[in-house]
């Protein structure tokens, strides 16, 4: 797996691509290069204010956030794939179809999901609110909603809180990233920092995840946010590969919500010409890939009841795509993640779950190692490992490292493990 | 979805064709029926024989099974398709192509996979120790296991086993039925009997499924006979359309196993020339699919830690393929899982499900019915229903019936609960 050679990611090739086929080009210097993580949230970049309110539609939690750019922001986003999409998708979906964005105003405690008509008036209303209080036009605000599917959104909340909402605003990308919270324990923010000559630019973001309760949907959002200059096509590519490696190789329950949403907002506040050569453009990736990605861990480690979190490495491989597809079948496999719960080095659950994702391996070749130890060589376990790699399972990041013996296609997905919390939560009548 | 005139049955329809389409010819006479299910087992047709015995597989539970036609039997067989395949799966894979067969012996307690050639040399071996107790040809001698995975056959035990089941053998159906377990809380059998013109024959079976247990792999063995006398070729297309709407459309913990295989013995005992016309064969693809679908509710009834069967109708979809892959979507839904265990009508879940299946629906015109209560009409909730519905949630079975509002393809699935005992089994260090 290639990575820019400016900054290089071990996770930066795009599962879709051929194992060596890495998503950003190698830079031709070091002009441009990514900085790395730090601490920060989507107010991080220049000329990004937020704000978060309580305005009633959970009973006590702030339930509404405001993300807005002092400028235009050229706009990215990508939507979930579930045939039921919520009336904000709907709406969104337009608004970012145009490429330009100044808000995105985000409600939860409700999903307005499976609302028909009503729920895309509701949204529109929305959208109109946070225009007339910002000075903008309804057509330039991005909504996102989670939480309960099938209730009407309390409207008469929302028309108090975003008025409220945009009173506060400020650098409040934590109090933000506190309002678009569900079942969540903790709120999850990052920001990197990247270079591109003299200049200097910042990414940050927020999400929420954290599996579903009743009767919520496991809606993940993610918000980022750059005060780069770039067009929306190099945008949208960058943002595709970034969630290709962070929201899209994670996995809580495996199953896909009718809001999920990640946007990412590029306002240009820090100046300059709009970002078009490959290390340029490579730097920017890297830095959005390694805010996504945390961010999307976070969302793993929030895995509702998530005792233990875990990296599965696939490699060996036909492609980059079977080594992605393999690693998730083997992530959301209940028994691997039961396993994972009880501490248990069960290699058989795990190779047995790579075998029914369909993908090619040769079984006389594959290994399997938890954490430093070799569980599995050439397809038959090692005699005296299992006591050793229940040691590496008893910590609470546990990596596994499948080779499946046929290529050179590689891929990384994160996981929980599931335990009789998961199921207290989920199967309980208690909101 | 049609059934056979004579013998009506409303899961007939194969999944892979539209809805309209059944499985089975409309007969034409009555000359052909299916009588219907009545106790029994797979010693209930004529001239098969069974026996089962502990031979120290296991601790004390008997562990090594015998099942054996007195004459040559044609064979139709379905095996796993995980690409990992235990060393008997891929040894009767053969003998079934040659497409007749004698006996089979099964050992519950060690599943022979990921064994390699060591594996693959136990297996032979136990098919010729097998037909040598029996005087017949080690070619005639199916081979299957389940249990433990990685770990070599304890050959020592087994070569004493399968003498003592030979000497044991007899109308042994319930006692063979015992030892093809593993975690199964109860022993699987089920028979049915058919008619064609003046002549009658029976179908019989047993099966084995119970989700799984470290670190076993949740199996999936079931073994049907009939006295019918039937060519290799319709067999097989009887076995493969009944396989399609039962073990096929029922699920546990959505995975596969590398040991899971079907098998279907036709020894003709009960005399007279091969089943040849169409009525004939429907009525055996009748009492087969009755037979082969009780026992693969019985799976799911029996699924480790299970409180609760769910049967998921899913129909208005756009093809039978379709309704089918919606139907396995939601049953493999852990949300969805959790919800029924918790008694929740949480039908957000169930359409959010449907809808990440990537299947055509409508949502304006999706409906839902929890039992007798209509929750979701046009794709809205219907108000007051909730509490009716979570009363219908609270019975041991519950119906579900979920039209997508596109076409007319039906399909039927069979899944259970997954609640705390689930996790505690699955993921404790106890063997």
């Amino acid at each position: 797996m290639s990575g820019t050679g400016a900054a290089p990611d071990p996770g930066l090739a795009h599962p879709g691509a051929n194992g060596s086929a890495g998503a950003a080009r190698e830079p031709t210097s070091h002009a441009a290069r990514a900085v790395g993580l730090e601490a920060g949230n989507a107010t991080s970049p220049a000329s990004f204010f937020a704000s978060g309110v309580h305005c009633g539609i959970k009973r006590k939690r702030p339930d509404l956030a405001l993300l807005v750019s002092e400028g235009a922001a050229t706009v990215a986003a990508m939507f979930t794939t579930n045939r039921l999409q919520a009336a904000p998708v709907l709406y969104s979906r337009e608004v970012a179809a145009r490429g330009t964005a100044r808000a995105v105003v985000v409600n939860s405690g409700n999903a307005n999901a499976c609302t028909g008509e009503a729920g895309l008036a509701d949204v529109r209303e929305m959208a109109r609110l946070t225009a007339r209080e910002l000075g903008v036009e309804p057509e330039e605000v991005l909504v996102a909603s989670t939480g309960i599917i099938g209730v009407p959104l309390p409207m008469e909340a929302i028309r108090e809180g975003i008025p409220a909402a945009a009173r506060t605003l400020g650098r409040e990308g934590e109090t933000a990233a506190r309002a678009i919270l569900t079942t969540d324990a903790f709120p999850k923010t990052a920001a990197a920092r990247f270079e591109a000559g003299a200049r200097s630019f910042t990414v940050g973001g927020m999400a929420k995840g954290a599996g579903m309760i009743h009767p919520n949907l496991a809606t993940t959002l993610a918000f980022l946010t750059t005060d780069a200059p770039v067009q929306a096509g190099p945008l949208r590519e960058v943002l595709r590969r970034a969630v290709d490696v962070s929201f899209h190789a994670i996995t809580v329950d495996g199953d896909t919500s009718t809001n999920d949403a990640v946007l990412l907002l590029a306002n240009g506040a820090a100046g300059g010409a709009p970002l078009a050569s490959a290390p340029e453009l490579a730097a920017l990736e890297v830095a959005v890939t390694r805010v996504a990605r945390e961010l999307a861990k976070m969302v793993v480690r929030d895995g509702e009841g998530a005792t233990r979190v875990a990296e599965l490495q696939v490699r060996g491989a036909a492609s980059g795509r079977e080594a992605h597809a393999a690693a998730m079948h083997v992530a959301n496999s209940l028994l691997v993640k039961t396993a994972l719960y009880g501490g248990e080095p069960n290699w058989g659950r795990i190779l047995a779950a790579a075998g029914a994702a369909g993908v090619e391996l040769r079984e006389e070749r594959i290994g399997l190692r938890i954490g430093e130890v070799e569980v599995v060589r050439g397809g038959l376990g090692v005699p005296g490992a299992w006591e050793a790699a229940a040691e590496e399972l008893r910590r609470d990041e546990v990596h596994f490292d499948l080779d499946l013996g046929i290529g050179t296609g590689e891929a990384a997905v994160w996981t929980c493990d599931i335990g009789p919390e998961y199921v207290r939560i989920n199967g309980s009548y208690a909101t």
